[in-house]
């Protein structure tokens, strides 16, 4: 029931052509789903500028482009598809020629913010094979209008690379730390920096890292006071999350 | 080697006393401590305003208190003691008189931050049992100056409650989720706000529940994209982590 | 805004003392907890006969009385305390003097259901150390107004005690299994009756039972098709769903 | 030994051909094969209507499809083939043209239920990866007779689309729910319909869902009293419990 | 229906008091627990001489006492209670004062089996605190009539000890191994003896062996073909297993 | 050194050609080798008739036709190669024409045990899906001496069948059981016969099975006393172990 | 057999009161203790030094003297025991006045190695709750003659300390590290000496740290080449890894 | 800032050029990357022989060729691939002609260290399939320096080979043990040797092994005083680690 249909009813009752008690009966059923209308316009909104994203692993080509046809119609933020195998990615670009692929991220980017002033995100990995992960975060956040400092191969083992780096991270408002193995450098990094740490374990590792397990609960149990915790490989949550601070930074 | 023990050995050199190797000698051997007491400073003065806190499980009253006396002497922020025994914090109210003590979330305030200006937290908990952990994000949180919104019994099985408190949330610059059991709360309150949503799982719960693990696992799979998680009954770590969100937010 | 509100408002359009426009605002203002209060009133309908519970361990017995008092003062349905320890019980009995107390059950029953014609459930219960998991859910449905039939020590090791059982289980409208170690009862109560299964694992076992996750996994992968898992040791969760059946079949 | 048979028994002892002592001794060496005989013909008469199922997974088609031709003849109620691969499928409708193929649910249905007015199932489900699992519930349902409201894509996300469907639960007799990740909609659902909730976990998700361990956690620990757990992606489990209810409502 | 109500029944029809049909009709009634009752005296013939037992743990000394005093009583063989507390112990022997009581073993003998041929049990334990364990094997072994040897205290570490216990191995008929930590002893039995060997883990260590977890899983996995192992801690199981041999052997 | 030179040196000592000295001497260097030759000897004709097995999986055809044919030469007992993929086997057929191939049970039998009167095993599973398992159980039991009775098909949701096969299972020295899912039927067959059981936890099942985690805690924690249990999937494992029992009864 | 006994042999042989065949029967029927006793003398010779300790916990303070006094009695190296409760070790230091205890690492020294040059060992630390484990090690290595160097308070989280103690563990021979939470501190230390590192986890921590195994599996994961890991609070055991370190050394 | 920039700077304190208080500003702003370049200088130093490695599993052919040739290049000392699929060998190989493959331990060795005095390492493994990783352990130290002996297929369940390699081990300076399955030979080799033990344990096995678990955990909980464990299938790790030692005892 749309406002201006309630105010038909309104209008019937001050008429007469409608009694109190018929109105009242048609305002009792007001379906929940007009309110949800309502809800949703106010929620996306607040979103607005949030990637609409698709998670494209165990979809059909066809069933993601069709997705993104109507994510691009319907709203004019940024689009993109995440996991996305190499054949699904080269048939996309075909299909939708306007789309971008970021390889090592496995991300397709059907549309981006325009905005690129939302803020500062760096992105610390710790070994090569964390970067996909980190390049997922990376990718996300520049879509979505943030800046971002990639550090790549920053690994505890070798802490000078780590302290080199020390500055970019006193720059950025929120650092996305991602490691595997035993997931250590979400601690040290805390410990370095006062912003806000998010950490992305990654299934990097063999034995008993468990596919990312050892990482987990490290960072779960990191002694920096502050650090928060992503699933396992997922640097897109881990952007979504750097996302939700930089729009209350930079409204 | 302080700066004025550097300055005396250029001043050594300039006047001839001391030759250029042996400077350089002296130099080449500059003890890592004096550079980390800058850095120290630096970090410090970074950290500003956060609390220093005390773990006092498993510690004395005496340590305790001890450690306390060191930390109101040598800093001007906040001082807390976290998961302080009842019969500590009865001895430590009468040892430190000024101190005030958080019954519910086993919190001794030694001292607080005097601003109260640092930004807006909901902490948000979903039964009674959880509500030591939510107290002890809150108090935290408000100790170092934060301005904060309890909401406190929001279970998923009622919904309503949740949804009535969604204004209040929406103002929060972050939210502190606190749940155990099957911990569906953090993916609702990040389904129906925009802020960056903490999730702290607690150890709340029976059987399978395995201490808080259930609810662990559920926050970290959690459908909301942008929602981290803290330790299982961290709500410690919580208030530390909106702390440093807060800070980037009002510097 | 209750109904007689929302009535008042509309006669005062009918009566044009309001205009549309001001009861369009007042309308678009129908604050959410009004909604919830009706829904909430709906709910407790549908729900009428479900004992209101409270969860006892870990709150004080006076926190328990309370809640109790406003249960028994808002409601006209059953009111019960699980998990009550034995000292709150006796303490409960003086304060409260016409509640029950079930020892074994760990339950309080302070109010129960009047109606007995709910329909009729059997508790199923291997060994004798899973008797009081096994009460829990047979007292709680009796209090609802479900007849129960107790089935008890009836282990998979003595296959004929459970054939015997056989017809009264084949009278049941639901059965509830509860047992512990390997949790093999559940899978034989399925392949020898018609009726829905809910089985119950209880924490009852040593070395690699590990507190109940044994029976827990067994149950779950019960080859009889058809058999549903409740929490380890969750007697008042079986009672619940097999209520939530039997109000289907008998409204 | 079958009834006939015993009667020829007693008939000799009447006539005097076959002594007391002798019937005694045949009849105390009466085979337990016998007995399961009728016992057998009681269960079946018990389970008529409830599907006849193959678990196609690991067999060769020619079994399969042996194994429904046997069904088809000894029972005359529906038989199905559940988790059938592409190719299995493929040839089966080759080898049984009057099956039909349900390929999201990897179902392949040889003969169904005649009856329809079974009672209501609602199948709801998490995303658009629940779906497979969703629908092996959902056909096995409707194949045996009931009728299944299909309510797709209810995330905990996105809360209005839930709500919208509430009246949908409501008219149902039992509600089955599928979800993986965090698996919260089951406490969700539970908290809305006074229906018995069936939950199944799927192995959706990645990294520490670890296969559907997550959300199946999170449905054991389910805060909304009276909530039953399926193994995970069991949706054929699921249907049959469901299909245990119906039958006691309508026998 | 007893074989001699079955006689009558019969005489019944050979004298025409009963006709065919009244009988047939009395004999397919025939109650499943009337066979059952056959059974269980079958059953128990086959048994004769495996002890009846208590598990002590969670039950009053009275209920301990009660049950203890029917087995006497309805049986003839040896009647024991399992991890009996020391309190418990102690009231037992003045209640019950033929009763013997093993302290190390946490076992009561109520009554032992008078044959004490029944062949050859080797009880082999690798630290003094798997004794414990190790004697309820042994003890129970010996209360039906088992010859036993024990030797204690061969670790994996010191292997002189073992080898020089290797020739009492090889004269027993069965060997129960007892050992925490890391349970290598069974896998070193297994390939010094020809004999059976039942690996018993138990909880004894610290750290990662999570209370006998580690045993558990390594002798699960050892490498010498033909070990079997029981619950972490299940001496009375092992010694049960091997008596179902040695009455194999001297039946 | 051999017996015939140990032999040589004391009769160098008896004809004076050996010194004391010199005899001691090489006595004492007697390396370890040669007693473990003896004990060797000892042990082989202890184990005389138990299979010689070569594990199959993940060797080449190269590998497994080389040790074969080294085992056929230097023993006279039985030699099968076990976990042989369907490849291998093919062309160790061609290699070795007179082995034999048991396709389901994965297993060649290069050479056989002559007597076939070494005792009785019952091998009993549950589903279709474990007969890969009991088979090989029962085909190396056989190739051992053993007579084994196949009971397949036992699921513990017919209790019938099960029943059926009890006399069977009576008959048997020692019994083998072969399940998955909850594998519950190790403590049906534990209550209804006498004689040892040796239980053998499967992979088969989905979910929460976790790859035979369940059945194995499930057979753990029997509560039929006397149920010992092999690793998951190690029918191999268990029919040694029957064997060990075997020679026991028939030396 | 002793050497003599072996000459006296040799000797009859020589003078012909012995025949060679009696001889050989005697030598081949030579006892395996005799061959252990001499495997002992060479194997304790070659312990040397390393203490022999008792593992208190569970054993009563009788024991514990009892085998003090036997250990000090039959070797002449270091005797000590190990996870001795405080009670216990006041009634020690009663009994054996001589001994010595240490409180934090909860030892008693009953006797130690009087050479204090056989290495150097650095025992760092990261949290104040790790100590107990520290000292454990520290007072291990000391009391069998290493220089030990303890570095305390060492976290991640607070690099400079750990910087500052650089020049500390490359002097030292072995580096033991001891670190509860999430154990990075191993991998960091790893990355900046290039001595054997010996990592312990601890069960310090709360949550998610699961009792140290979230340490532990960091620790197996460290991406520092060349950290071995110990038991969890196994800090008796890493003193020992680090002395059959440094007897290789300074043998 | 290079040692020989600050030579430059001191001696324009020296001339007069540059006035202290300048160089003080000048030297106040060191760098933290020019320490760290030193520190890389000793720490390369310290390291000097020890293996530069690429992880192979994951990267490209051309990737590692070409981090291969840059550590070449930059370094003098021994530098090896470890994981190197066979087809990626195969194509270094023809990329890289000097390069060795060792294909059973899936290593590439690029330059090898010319000394080959650093010491002894013992490599023992347990059965055929976890030669693989005892390859990798022993290859890695060889191609270092040091002297490797390798014992094969020493199984706890054939003592006699174990004894027989006691020799070998007691004249090693570190002995690194592999082994799958229960990994109950590490406790065995710790038992008879004096050296330090460094344990693998290996993915080998099957069911209940769970990819090697079992083994670790049975490891970390060995019996023998002094055994330290590395993560599972870690050959690498170990040899890196036994490098350690080495360079302790041969700087």
């Amino acid at each position: 029931m749309r406002p201006d249909e309630v105010k038909l009813l309104l209008s019937g009752v001050e008429s007469g052509v409608t009694t109190v008690d018929e109105a009242l009966s048609a305002l009792s059923a007001l379906p929940v789903e007009d309110i949800d209308v309502a809800r949703l316009d106010t929620h996306r909104e607040l979103r607005q500028g949030m990637p609409e994203a698709i998670y494209a692993e165990g979809k059909t080509t066809e069933d993601v482009a069709k997705i993104a046809r109507v994510l691009l119609a319907k709203s004019s933020g940024p689009v993109i598809a995440t996991r996305v195998p190499a054949a699904m990615a080269a048939q996309l670009r075909t299909d939708i020629p306007t789309c971008v692929h970021h390889e090592e991220a496995r991300l397709i980017v059907f549309r981006r913010e325009q905005r690129r002033d939302l803020g500062r995100v760096a992105v610390v990995s710790a070994g090569t094979s964390d970067r996909a992960v980190a390049q997922e975060a990376a990718v996300v956040a520049e879509v979505a209008g943030a800046e971002v400092a990639r550090i790549n191969d920053v690994g505890v083992a070798g802490l000078h690379r780590l302290l080199a780096a020390q500055e970019e991270m006193h720059r950025a408002d929120v650092v996305i730390v991602v490691a595997g193995m035993e997931g250590a450098l979400a601690s040290l990094v805390g410990g370095i920096t006062a912003a806000p740490v998010v950490a992305v374990p990654t299934s990097v590792g063999y034995g008993a890292s468990f596919d990312g397990l050892a990482a987990l609960l490290a960072m779960l149990n990191s002694c920096a006071a502050g650090v928060a915790v992503m699933n396992i490989d997922n640097g897109f949550g881990a952007a979504m999350f750097a996302l939700r601070l930089l729009r209350k930074l930079k409204p």
